[in-house]
């Protein structure tokens, strides 16, 4: 039973907050508790619930990954991956998770380690995905790629995407990547664009560790994280990216249905 | 060590069965014994040779799979995925992996089952990949697809590959599919040529069970294993796929490198 | 003005026939003689009205193409890329085309001939495509494509698509082909299932010539033409391809849009 | 037969230069005239030698397309689209273009303008491509395309390549697009990771016009041309671009192959 629920809005969005207003009202009705920002979140709450839509749960998810708290999405417009409680069934769906009937699922994060001469200069993480690229569009990047320090191939493209099975249905999708089932325990790569005409998306083993050497001879390629962060690679720099650790616990209401939200999100039902 | 190996040529192929014969006196000079014809091997043998390519391989794997005997795989023509020793190379390798030097990696199958009204009919193996399509070619089949007892999509298609890792870089790449690292412990679902544009392939955990029904009110639909046999189905049948219970074990040369047959294969030194 | 209009009827099918016998009154009504059969057309008609769906046209298109007569599809189920008027706006349609409102639009067809030492053995023609292939699914067909008399490559396929800009929203676009404008004059070359895996569709002007040459040594391979009617090619024969001389007027209502029949059949209003 | 030819390098590359150098003497003992410098070119020139790449051609065809100079291309790296001579070859191939033996190719350019209200901004050329994006890599771009003022769809992507044949084996390519022979009179529209899965690359007629209007509401589209230059477009200003009215006729070496090049760049001969 959740006893403290930590209440997460979308950055300077009235929507979100007069929704979180009208949550916290109706939580304290539930006799729970209701707390606001990170540091009393993780030192209080046993369930955090996102208002917003993926990509507030996107940044949740690498805020909170490493203090165990589930997390429950309200999505303020479409039907999304990740937060799949729609504004008009959020009251329903809310106490029936109070009264423990929820699907809890566990999503794997990425964790990228900037690297030089072997130490370690930076730490990011992805619930969706690690992009490399170059700053400016149409800019190509040269890089390696290498899995358990084994050569893969040496590529030249406008990107690389390195995704986890949530990261699938994004950027990694619009590029050509498979879809991948949450279940499944695998790193995706997806190349953007690549020159080489017979690369394709290759699929490597969960508990794989991906180094990338990027051969540009300046400082303008960047490592993106879930396209919401992103830092600049210095030459001689080398990003190796593995599963995280920890993992997040997702909730979804008890009749949820992972093809089922892919069915209506991609349209499968279309047929020429 | 291995003190008793059965070695399996290619039917009606005399380069196969020269080379056997030479392999056959080779391994007596290590004091090892010979056999063959499936019977003798089940019984004795504790390690299979199999001097062909990789067509030779799927079948051998399909028919000792529950026999816990490992595989090496001499290749007669180009180099194979699966069958990686060179026939200039098999006297050198094959001295030292009965010296212990060798990699052994593990491939899973695929178990098919036939079922009418929840009975088995018939029950069908696979290393590479299952594949459902129209006896003719050109003519489309119409399917609904479920995991798990969840229903996926409904498709029209010239066809479904169904397939493992190892299938991956079989006929699955041809139709778009991903390449799958022996490693992932995953089912890959490919459609060939769909009807619906948006389709993708489909990634799910390896111990999913997917189930395909057939739509077609006639009985001009084939199941395929491995590209090597078929059966009919008939109306009211239903295509049951799972990860087989037992696993394969493919022995390797001691400097195996799966990306570098898959760089080797795909020819991704090659740019624009 | 038309004055004598033939109707084709698709075969076996009594909503086809009954459509045909309603459109006959109402065009009676407009004085316009009715004829039917193929030799009745041929000799009187100077408009064809098919009553079916794009299947009927495409063999309608291949019967007339050298008669010089307009077509005008009725569609009887879903909506058509070719038959593009409606059961329900069927008679609204009609009179407007009798009364000179309508948008023609040439579609060309394709010619193949298969020769044999260069003697001519067969003709035959194709509105959407020209498919090359083994007569039984999952094996594959080896095969030289020639332009002009120059080699273009060697490939290893399930099977060869050449397509009109027709044919580019049939089969061809499922094998991953581009949409090609009817107004676009170019053919198509679309592998299915390339092996190699550097292959993409290949666009070349309407004026040239493809020659394919089998290179399987049985007589199982298969050419197809609008997946209506096929061939067994023999060893030796090849497979010439060129526009044919004559093209088909196709009618369209006045408010004809090629791109909104596009956006509808290909859901392009749809995002992730 | 050439009585004066303007050489162009590669700006701040001394191979280049030194070639240069080299093939002006070189030209000299054939009593050619050699002028260097935009001015003196299009005054007095009535060939062109571009000594640099396939980038060096594309600048020079956007620079000379509308003085009806044929060009000749040196390659001084890796075996080019358009600069077809290698260094090697350069004296014999050159000789034999002043003999007159020698295949000439119009290749057409693409003529963009800027519009707003109507009234035209600014005039762009390419020769390859006009690419529009988002600044920033990783920035979605929202647009509605139009051809011949018919609403085509609503996008949103990483950008839209609007090409000519000969860019078609240039991002393109990359992107997902066929390969258009030269000889193709037609327009090519190819989105870079479009957002909605059912997009697919689209062919028009070479005397269509296209115009794009971006939705965005900020000011950081890019319009780039041949990947060479570039604009920022505004909010409220079009992007409208059709064949440009003059061609620009490429020389090649009298046994030019153009399904040679694609064959050798492309890598066909491998098969898996």
């Amino acid at each position: 039973m959740f006893k403290t629920i930590g209440i997460i809005t979308k950055p300077n969005d009235s929507v979100s907050e007069d929704t979180a207003i009208k949550l916290s009202e109706f939580l304290l009705t539930y006799h729970v508790d209701v707390v606001s920002g990170n540091k009393s979140i993780i030192q209080e709450a046993d369930l955090i619930i996102v208002v917003g839509g993926d990509g507030s749960i996107l940044s949740t998810a690498r805020s909170f990954v490493d203090n165990n708290i589930p997390i429950l999405g309200i999505n303020l417009g479409r039907l999304g991956f990740l937060a799949d409680v729609s504004l008009t069934g959020m009251f329903d769906i809310v106490s029936e998770v109070l009264d423990g009937k929820y699907i809890k699922e566990e999503r794997c994060l990425l964790s990228c380690q900037i690297k030089q001469n072997n130490r370690i200069l930076d730490n990011f993480l992805a619930l969706n995905d690690v992009i490399i690229h170059r700053k400016e569009h149409l800019k190509m990047v040269e890089f390696d790629v290498y899995i358990d320090n084994k050569l893969v191939n040496n590529q030249r493209a406008d990107g690389l995407i390195i995704t986890t099975p949530t990261g699938s249905t994004a950027y990694a999708l619009s590029s050509g990547g498979p879809i991948m089932h949450p279940g499944v325990n695998a790193i995706g790569l997806v190349s953007i664009c690549p020159h080489t005409m017979s690369h394709r998306p290759l699929l490597i083993p969960g508990d794989s560790e991906v180094m990338i050497q990027v051969k540009d001879s300046d400082d303008g390629t960047i490592v993106s994280f879930d396209g919401q962060t992103s830092i600049v690679i210095k030459v001689g720099q080398d990003i190796c990216v593995r599963q995280h650790s920890s993992f997040i616990n997702l909730l979804h209401p008890k009749d949820y249905n992972y093809f089922e939200i892919i069915r209506s999100k991609l349209h499968w039902g279309h047929k020429l």
